[in-house]
C-alpha cells in the first residue's frame, strides 16, 4: 500500500509531539514535514527527546501544500488563523477547538465535520476538514451516547473528573510548577468548562431533544496522563439493561470497552482505548469513563480520524502498550 | 497550669501516630503511655521514625486507668470492643467510626458525643466520651452546615472528592501500593460512602427537617494527605448571601476559614484548618472544602475535642506549620 | 512467516505481565499458555487490567511442553526449582537471579548463556537456555562495556543509581506502600547491591583483567518506572576519544543510543533503550545511563533475546511508543 | 520577654515564604515588615495561600531600618547589590550565596560569618552579619564535619545526592514544569555543585589541612521538599569508633541526630533536623544525611542562626511536627 503524506503545524508542542510518536510508527504515513515557527532546522529529537536514535526528522519553519493529510496542532486560536490562508487540499484534522461548534465549523469553503468516530464514522468518511475532540469532551460523550441514542437523556447529569497535567500544555504556569502541583489537588471552571458546549451539541443531535443539565466538575491531578469522569443519572432502566445498550452501541467500536469491575486511570494511559463502567445505584446509573487525554483525547483520536478517512484499518497504528505503572 | 495525663491506645497507626506528634508538642499535656499490642517495648521512633530525637516514650502493652484522657486509636470495631470492659473514668475520644450514629452511640453507662466542634462545642464540653467524626464527613459537614441552619438544603446535593493516600491507614492492599496508586486515580463507593449517614444525621439534626437525597462520588488520590471535595446544590441564595451566611456560621470557630479565591489543597495541608470556597454558578451553589485528613480529619480534630472539653485553648497545640508544598 | 510458540512461568507478576504486553503484540509470536499457580483459568486481563479488550488469553496452571520458546517468570529460586524438573526442549530464557553467575548457571544438561546482547549476540544465537541479566545490572554495564573493552577500567568505579518501584515486584512491603513511598527517597544495600557480581563478572570477561573496586549507591525513587545511573571514574580518555569509543561499541545495536545533552529518566521510560551521555569534568570521565527497568531491564531485553536466538529482527515487537510524560 | 523585630527582604519567594510560616510562630519575634517590590500592598496569604487565616500581615514595597534582624532571601546576586546601599544596624542574615566564601564574605564595614550553628555556634553569637550556608552544602557538611575535627578526611570523599523541587526556587522553567518533572529524574553539574566551594572551605579550616577530592553527583528529584545525601570514603576508623566520634561532636547540638536505622527522607520533611546514619562495608565508611531543604538547608537554619545571635533557646520557634506521609 502507497503510503500517505503527513505534514504537522505546531510540531513542537504536547499534541504536536504525540502525533508524532504515532506517526512515526504508522504503517501507512510519511512524514512529509513537522512546522514549528519557534524550533525550525533543529532535530526533532531535541525538543521531543525521548525520539532520540527514532528519526533524524527536523522541524521546518516552512511548509508545503504537497501532503495528503495536514494536522493543525497549533493551538486554540491560531488554527482558525491558519485556515484563512490555507490553500492546500489535503484531508485538515484540527486538534484545537476553534471549528467544533456548529456555527463556527466553517473556514472559507470548507466545514469541518466534528471528528468524533463512536459518533460520526461515516460523515468523517466523506469529510474534507475534520475538527477533532476535547479531551474532556471525549470522555464525558463516549459515557453518555448510549443513552442519547435511546432518549435516555432525560433527568440532569453530574459529572465529576479529574485531568492531568498534559492536558494544560507545555506553558508554564503556576498551576503547571511541579513544587505547586505535586502532591497537590484542585477543582477549576466549576460547572463552566468549556467543553460542556460540544458535549450538548452531540447529545442533543443523537437523541433529538433538548437534554437536561449537565453539571461538570473538573478536577487538576498530580498526575501527568489521563482523564477519569463519573457520570450519573436517575434513569429507570436496570444496570442489565444499561450494560446491553452500551455493548450494543460500541460493538463495533475497536477502542471502547466495558469493564467488568471498577478500573482505574492507568488500564488506559499510553493506549488510545476509552475504557467504561456501570454501575446501578438506586434510581442512580453511574458511568465512569476513563482515556488517555494526549490519545484518544486527542493525538490518538486525531490518528484514528485519518485512518477512517483514508480507509487504513481504524487500529493502524494505534495498537499501544499501555505503560501500566 | 497542671498537665492533664493522656493515653491512646492503638498508637502505632497512622492516626495513632499523628496523635502523638501533636501531643508531644501539646503545652498542656503529658502522655501516661502508648498501648500498642505489637510493639510493646519498642520506642515510639522505631514505629513513627520522624519522631527520633524528640521523645525516648516507648510502646506499652498494658495501659492504666490513671488518665485524664484516653484517644482511642485501634480502629473500627475495636474501638467498641475495648468499651466493653473499660472501667476508667477519663474522658474517652474515639477516633473510629463505632459510636458515631445515634442508635450505635452508648457503650455501658456511657454515651458518646459526636464530636464535630463546629456543630457541637457545646455539648462537647459536658460529654463524657466523644465519638470523633470521620474525614470525609468533616470535610463535608463543614462545608454544608451553615446551609441546614438557615434550612437551605431544599435540593439535592451533589458532591465529589478526592482522598489521599493516608486515609486508607498503613495496612497494604493492592490500591494502597505504590507501583498501582502513583499516577493514578480511582472512584469507590460511588454513592455508597458509608460516611454519608453521620453527614445526613448532623445535618437532619441542624435543620429539623428531612435533608434531600444527597450524593457523594469519592476518589482515591495519588497523594498522602489530605482530603478536597466539591458541593454543589441548586439555591435562590445569592453568592454574597451566602457568603454572609458561612462568615457568621463560622465567626467563633478558628479552624475555619473563608477563601476568597478557589483554593487548593496543600494550603492545609499539615494544618488543622478547613478551608471553604464559595462560587455561583447559574442557580447553583458551589461549596470546596478542604482539610488534611489526618489532622481536622482526624488526630488534630480529637486534640481540638479535648482542648474544648479540658477547656484550654481551642486551638493550643494546633497551631501547625503548614508544609505548603 | 511461521510463528512460534511462546509459553510463561509465572505471568500474574510485572516482568510477566510485561512480557505479555510485548508478546501479544510481537508480529513473529503466539502465546501458547500463561501458567500461574495461583490464577489459573482467570482471564489475564482480570491481573493484568490494561489488557482488557486485547486478549481472551486465560491463565492456566498446567504448562505444556510443546513450545519453542518458554520465558521463567516466577521469581529468584523458582526458576532454578523448575529447571530441576523441566524436561521440555524449548529454548529456555530465565529472568531471576538464578543461572547469571559463572558456577550457577548450569541446569541438568543445559548451561545458561548470560542474556547481555550488546555483550554477548553470538553466544546467545547459539544458546539453549538464557539468563536475562538484572536490571541495575544492564544499565551499569552498558554504562561501561567500551571502556571494558578497551581495557580502560583501570580505576575504581563509582556509581550512584535510582530506580522505580515496579523493580521491587509486586509484592506488598513497607517500602512498596504508597504513603511511605509518595514523595520520599532512601538509599538501600550501599555498596553491597547483588547485581555487582553480574557486572563484575560481566566487566572482567571483557577486558581480560582484575577490575579495580566497584562502588555502588542505590537509591529508591518515587516513581514507578525506570533506572538512571551515573557512574564515574579516573581516565587520560578525552571526552571526544571517550565517545568514539562509545559510538563504535554501540553502532550494530539498535537499543543503545548516545545523547548529546543530558539526560532524563523519561525519554525511555516504557521503550527498550538504554540511552547513554557522557561528561569529562577534570580527570573524571561520567557516564549518565537510563533505561526501563521491566523492559530493556527484564521483558524487553527478553524479548531482544528470544529475537536474536531465532534470527528475527533484533527490534521485532519493541518498537515501542514512549510515554514520554 | 520583649519580642525582636525582624524584617523580610524578599517575602515572595520559597525561602521569604518559609521563613514567614516561622516567625508568624515565633514566640520571641515580631515581624515588622515583609518587603516584595512585585507584591507591595498584597496581604501576604494572596501569595502564600496557606497563610490564610493566620495573619493580615501585608506586602510592604518600602523597608525600614527599625529592626533588629533583617533576613534577605532576595536571592543570589541581589543580596550582595542590597548591601550596598544598606544603611541600618540590624543583624542581617543573608539566604544567599553572595556572602558565603572567603574573598566574598565582605560587604563595606561588614564581615559576614558562615552560619552553620554546627561549626560555628561561637562566631554566630557575636556576629553583625551571617551568611546562611547552601543547602546541600548543610547536608553534606554535617556528614562530614566529625570526620574533619579529626582529621579523618584522608581520602577521596564520594557524594550523590537528591533534592527535592523547592531547590530550584519557584521561577518556572523546563525542570519545573510538572508534566516534565513528575516520575521522573535526572542528573545536573554532576561534579561541579557550586556547593563544593563552601563545603571544602568548612572541612578545611577545621582539619587544618588540604582535604583530598570531593566528587558530588546531584540528582533532580521528583518529590517538593528535601534532600538526602550519601558519602562513602576509605578509612581505618570501625563503625563503632566512628559512631562515637559523631556523637561526641553533636553532643550539645539539637537538630542533629544519629538514627540507628537506614533513614527515610520523611522523617525529616518539614521539621529543622538533620539526620546522620552510618554504616561500615570493607574499608568504606558510609554516611547517609538527611534534612528538609527550605527548613534546616534554608529558613530554619536562619532561624536557629538568629536564636543563637540573640540569646533566645537555639530550638525556638524551630519544633515543628513533621509531615511524615
Amino acid at each position: 500500500m502507497k503510503k500517505i503524506r503527513a505534514g504537522i503545524m505546531g510540531g513542537a508542542g504536547y499534541t504536536g509531539g504525540e502525533l508524532l510518536r504515532l506517526l512515526l510508527r504508522h504503517p501507512h504515513v510519511e512524514i512529509a514535514f513537522v512546522h514549528s515557527t519557534s524550533n525550525g532546522g533543529k532535530p526533532v529529537y531535541q525538543v521531543h527527546s525521548d525520539l532520540l536514535g527514532e528519526t533524524d526528522l527536523h522541524f521546518s519553519s516552512t511548509y508545503t501544500n504537497e501532503v495528503d493529510v495536514l494536522f493543525l496542532c497549533a493551538g486554540h486560536g491560531a488554527a482558525r488563523k491558519f485556515m484563512e490562508s490555507y490553500t492546500g487540499k489535503a484531508l485538515v484534522i484540527d486538534l484545537s477547538q476553534d471549528f467544533r461548534l456548529k456555527g463556527e465549523h466553517v473556514a472559507g469553503d470548507r466545514a469541518f465535520t466534528y471528528g468524533l468516530p463512536e459518533l460520526q464514522r461515516e460523515a468523517i468518511k466523506e469529510a474534507t476538514a475534520i475538527a477533532n475532540p476535547g479531551c474532556f469532551a471525549t470522555c464525558i460523550q463516549l459515557a453518555l451516547l448510549p443513552l442519547a441514542e435511546r432518549k435516555q437523556l432525560t433527568a440532569p447529569v453530574h459529572i465529576s473528573g479529574i485531568t492531568g497535567s498534559t492536558g494544560a500544555g507545555q506553558s508554564l504556569s503556576e498551576t503547571s510548577h511541579f513544587s505547586w502541583r505535586n502532591n497537590n489537588v484542585s477543582a477549576y471552571k466549576v460547572l463552566t468548562h468549556q467543553h460542556l458546549a460540544e458535549i450538548r451539541q452531540s447529545l442533543e443531535a443523537l437523541q433529538q431533544t433538548e437534554i437536561p443539565p449537565i453539571h461538570f466538575v473538573p478536577y487538576r491531578g498530580n498526575f501527568s496522563r489521563g482523564i477519569l469522569t463519573t457520570c450519573y443519572l436517575q434513569t429507570e432502566l436496570t444496570l442489565e439493561a444499561a450494560q446491553a445498550l452500551y455493548r450494543d452501541y460500541y460493538a463495533g467500536h475497536p477502542f471502547v470497552h466495558l469493564a467488568s469491575e471498577n478500573p482505574d486511570l492507568k488500564q488506559v494511559v499510553n493506549t488510545n482505548k476509552c475504557v467504561l463502567y456501570l454501575e446501578k445505584q438506586g434510581d442512580q446509573l453511574v458511568i465512569i469513563s476513563l482515556l488517555d487525554n494526549l490519545l484518544k483525547g486527542a493525538a490518538g483520536q486525531a490518528v484514528q480520524n485519518m485512518n477512517i478517512s483514508f480507509g487504513f484499518e481504524e487500529t493502524a497504528g494505534l495498537n499501544l502498550k499501555a505503560s501500566a505503572f
